[in-house]
């Protein structure tokens, strides 16, 4: 089986991802931060641990800024409802997921104003667009750091100062790119990143990210239990806790530690491996009859180790489903849960079939689902 | 090592919940319900299979009426927050969780009045005390099946009838129950449900579930991607898939889906050991000179099986840290997330000592924890 669907989950973990969960739900999953006992203290430990690695992939001095989440939708909503007030103003792309798109139409009927700034045919996002797009009112933008459907890298940079010039908070979605491009946060800082913890950063599902910029207060999601300031009947001020109620996910984030440090061990190959990967199956793809490809038309531009395709007139669903039945070959088809980035590439009507690389995607793996493409595109 | 530690997560799991766990992330966590190829339908049939195993459980015809969350806290804020309207008044009782209690807090400044009826010294709760709080705009009555710091368990019926003859709905903590007592909602049926996955029905940390009954429709806290509609802007209507956007925890959900297995073939002999265990060791302390007991006075009164008790004027947390250094014994000592139960049973000043047998706790280790309190007490 070739599994080319890493942009929905990374499939398989390292085998010391698996190894980590394991260790921790025979050995020590006590309830973490409530009692006092030695289980229950390691596992708050090894939760520490993962913060730390956490912080440091991302270079950001204080571990406690990183929140644990289910999942970057998780991180996601918190962000925005945490910090949008009724009468504010948000600015967001097209190219982006339901995620952020489905809590903007839910606050909008909270009285926060949207605009979402449409990208190019290829997905890509102007700056321009997005400074056209600021009011007096703008309290936030909110932007994916590369698309879910093309791979596209947005200009994180460029609207990063922009926001900061103007003393609007910027909001980065790295569902595409956390552990998968270097994101420098005291370099290039954020002011709120949600990440998910099983796709690059390679841990287990049921794991996510929020970093919190200092000095940034958030309203709260959930209130509940911490194990701290018990005695208060209001959520604690305290962070992480004000964030992270209930019993966290212990194996989980145990987990995610083992896949961050194996992002950190092996970050450059990783990275030269699925770029390379990822021009050589485009280049290949541009030769083959009938073959449409959406995103950046060169093949060097910047981009995850994400390519949308369709092939001829087929159905993306048909397309992707005879991949799989035919050659054994994971992708995804379909709107990938970005109903406007399917509209600015043109493809809101069959979707697109999504290959996906991973970090033990080889080669021999490619060419031969470039084969099982030629072969359909041969016959459509 | 002996682990009472039991009712703030179980520990351990069954043997078959590991594996599951290892099983699910090895061989086939894709992202369920994204993609249409092999793995990804695995991933979410096998969720189904936890799905139905937990409706099974508790007697609820329709499986997608169970809802996956990442704890029982994120039920009950759904839950609390996905019912209650400005307005709308809810009842609650003195010995509810911060679960409860701190998003009750958080509506109150939305416009929710709330009522929390005291309950007794012993912690239990009076449904004619719960009838006389009723108000004409009473929308909801939140209440705790079991207390997580006395045992106590709750007159669930008698309210629920009482709710049921007003037109008041009713959410049922199932914290310290689900898993442990029957639960039947088709003989008695609560309008919501919330309980966690990682304590008595013993799947891993990272799980929880929120049963909502037929016909009751809840605002959705988090939106997003749910593989679903992809095509709309706003959050589906679908159930499960209107509460449960981004990834779900797959390895978890499978695990949690061994987990009420083994529950459901166990259980008559868990809840008959538990019972005898937690009454020998009643039995046991009231004899030892210096122990306080909270709870009900009768040992053969109903309760889960969980003991708080001090010792003379020791605080609750030097005898949980001498239990666990000396004796080599976890439990967990303090307020126990529940601080207006510890007014209720005079402990807002020192906490106590909890005990809460597990599933694989032995009579053996009972009377270690025994001997090891006697120690205790002849020296303080």
């Amino acid at each position: 089986m070739i599994y080319l669907d890493n942009a929905a989950t990374s499939f398989p973990k390292p085998e010391a991802v698996y190894r980590a969960v394991e260790r921790c739900m025979r050995t020590f999953a006590a309830n973490p931060g409530r009692s006092g006992h030695k289980l229950a203290l390691q596992a708050g430990r090894e939760i520490y641990l993962t913060r730390e690695a956490a912080a440091e992939l991302f270079h950001v001095s204080d571990p406690f800024r990183m929140i644990f989440t289910a999942n970057a939708t998780e991180s996601l909503n918190l962000a925005l409802k945490g910090i949008l007030q009724p009468g504010d103003h948000v600015i967001t792309s097209s190219m982006e997921h339901n995620s952020v798109l489905r809590p903007l139409s839910a606050l909008k009927e909270h009285g926060i104003m949207v605009t979402i700034v449409p990208c190019t045919r290829q997905g890509s996002l102007e700056p321009d667009a997005v400074q056209a797009a600021i009011q007096p009112n703008t309290r936030l933008i909110a932007v994916t750091h590369a698309s879910n459907v093309t791979g596209t890298i947005m200009p994180v940079k460029e609207i990063m100062e922009m926001a900061r010039d103007r003393q609007i908070l910027l909001l980065l979605d790295a569902s595409q790119t956390a552990g998968i491009l270097d994101i420098d946060l005291a370099e290039c800082p954020v002011d709120l990143l949600a990440a998910p913890g099983h796709k690059g950063l390679l841990g287990p599902q049921g794991t996510g990210l929020l970093y919190i910029r200092e000095g940034l207060h958030l309203k709260t999601m959930k209130e509940g239990g911490t194990g701290s300031r018990s005695e208060e009947l209001t959520q604690p001020e305290l962070i992480p806790d004000r964030y992270e109620s209930g019993t966290l996910n212990t194996p989980g984030i145990v987990g995610l530690g083992a896949g961050i440090q194996y992002v950190k061990s092996h970050r450059a190959q990783i990275q030269e491996r699925e770029t390379q990967l990822t021009r050589f199956f485009l280049e290949e793809l541009k030769k083959v009859k009938g073959v449409i490809l959406y995103g950046a038309d060169d093949v060097n531009a910047p981009r995850t180790g994400v390519v949308s395709m369709n092939i001829g007139d087929l159905d993306s669903c048909e397309a992707a489903c005879r991949l799989d039945q035919e050659f054994d070959i994971c992708t995804r088809p379909g709107l990938h849960c970005a109903p406007l980035a399917h509209r600015t590439i043109g493809t809101l009507d069959r979707g697109t079939v999504r290959f996906s690389i991973g970090f033990e995607t080889t080669e021999a793996e490619m060419i031969e689902t470039l084969d099982a493409i030629r072969q359909i595109a041969s016959h459509s």
